[in-house]
């Protein structure tokens, strides 16, 4: 299983009038975490539009358990859950001190052939091999 | 059942690199639509604060089933699903002109007592009559 | 001197902890402002791109007087200042119901040649001749 | 003179159509640049409220010279230049590896007591402290 994750602090333009970090920002944190993992497995954005394909987000799932403060600092882990047929994440909050989980969340994403536009029904070969070093590389 | 819809176009500020709407600025329009059906019930944020509870958004959910493109006029009509554990509503986004559905999602709030910080099993009383009067209006 | 105007409401996702909206998403505010004073002139994005520019902003300005907060209905006025050398805007946000001043500010622009990707010393004459016509309009 | 400086990597969420930095998402580096220099003076957020000011942005003021694209890394340097009447800062931008110029701004704000609402005209006693001490550390 590959993972990745980064350590961001809740910035002050994140916070609502509610004290906490705006529900809608997590998508933000997300995508950090993504670009993170996805340069991990030699396919960041350059990549993919060398390879041919964009990867656009088709769902996002956010199930918010604790609230994050302004200053808060906070782990995002993300795990590729499945990348064959598609590309699907996992990511899991905690505080970066306590290691307390504060919100679970999951996207998914398409390749689309750049050049005719359609949707592919399995990923690209070229995606999947690069996870496969990547697995034998972490498993090693 | 109770509805409402707002219409939008989609901005500048609110496109990507991709020449569309990034996917994170759904969950904004998703707001703008639930506050218009909050108002509609008699249960914006002022009243929610005068009530004693604050709403804290526990779940998203989105499918994005086709891209919004810049200045695409887009309609969100927004459907209460369920009120009386907790406050979910679907939404969907459709082409303002030619009424194809582009994307769907879903949030669920649950109401936390202002003083106690509490999360509430069932939804305050108050609510639930808000709910039903507007759904008496509505069938009148 | 051509004017145009649009009205907004603060949204929720605007709001800061301090209870008025961010003051970096004023900026937003003012590309919409924009945005309708270029469909005035006949000059939008789309319009703009067939010319064979962009415009990028080079200069933002603002001046805070009072904050807006959630909910509150504003008014931005933006008021075509310069278009010969490069395109000045000024834009002054009052409150929709009382007229009041809340913040001034002003916008710089320049054109860029998209095939060259050189800046113009002055403004293009597609664009000059835009603005004059649409002076004609609105004196006649 | 007391400087302080960040380093941050331009996301995709903050790219916009023409594939460089949205000329808005600047003002939130500024946040992060200008939140790093108090912490740095010892007047972070929460010992501001402890003190029993706010200090809202009055003006802000950006030139942007050259864009930043994608993945680009930047450093951002904010400089004190004023805190005895208002605390007012100046902006660097610049390439991280290269150090070339990108943009250069300014932000100024004022002390506003918190509980009579009313803004301070000239800092409160225990900020100017503060700022001496640091200067004092940074000369020694």
């Amino acid at each position: 299983m590959i993972k990745e994750s980064i350590e961001f602090q809740v910035e002050f333009y994140d916070v609502d009038s509610m004290q906490v970090a705006w529900h809608g920002n997590y998508v933000k944190y997300m995508e950090v975490a993504r670009c993170a993992l996805l340069r991990k497995i030699g396919y960041d954005y350059n990549e993919m539009t060398r390879s041919g394909y964009v990867w656009p987000v088709v769902d996002i799932h956010v199930k918010y358990l604790r609230p994050m403060i302004f200053l808060q600092k906070v782990r995002c882990e993300v795990t590729l859950q499945e990348y064959e047929i598609c590309l699907k994440l996992s990511y899991k909050f905690t505080d970066a001190e306590t290691g307390k989980v504060l919100t679970r969340a999951e996207s998914t994403q398409m390749a689309v052939d750049i050049k005719t536009r359609e949707s592919q029904v399995g990923s690209p070969l070229c995606f999947i091999e690069k996870v496969r070093e990547c697995e034998a590389r972490e498993n090693a």
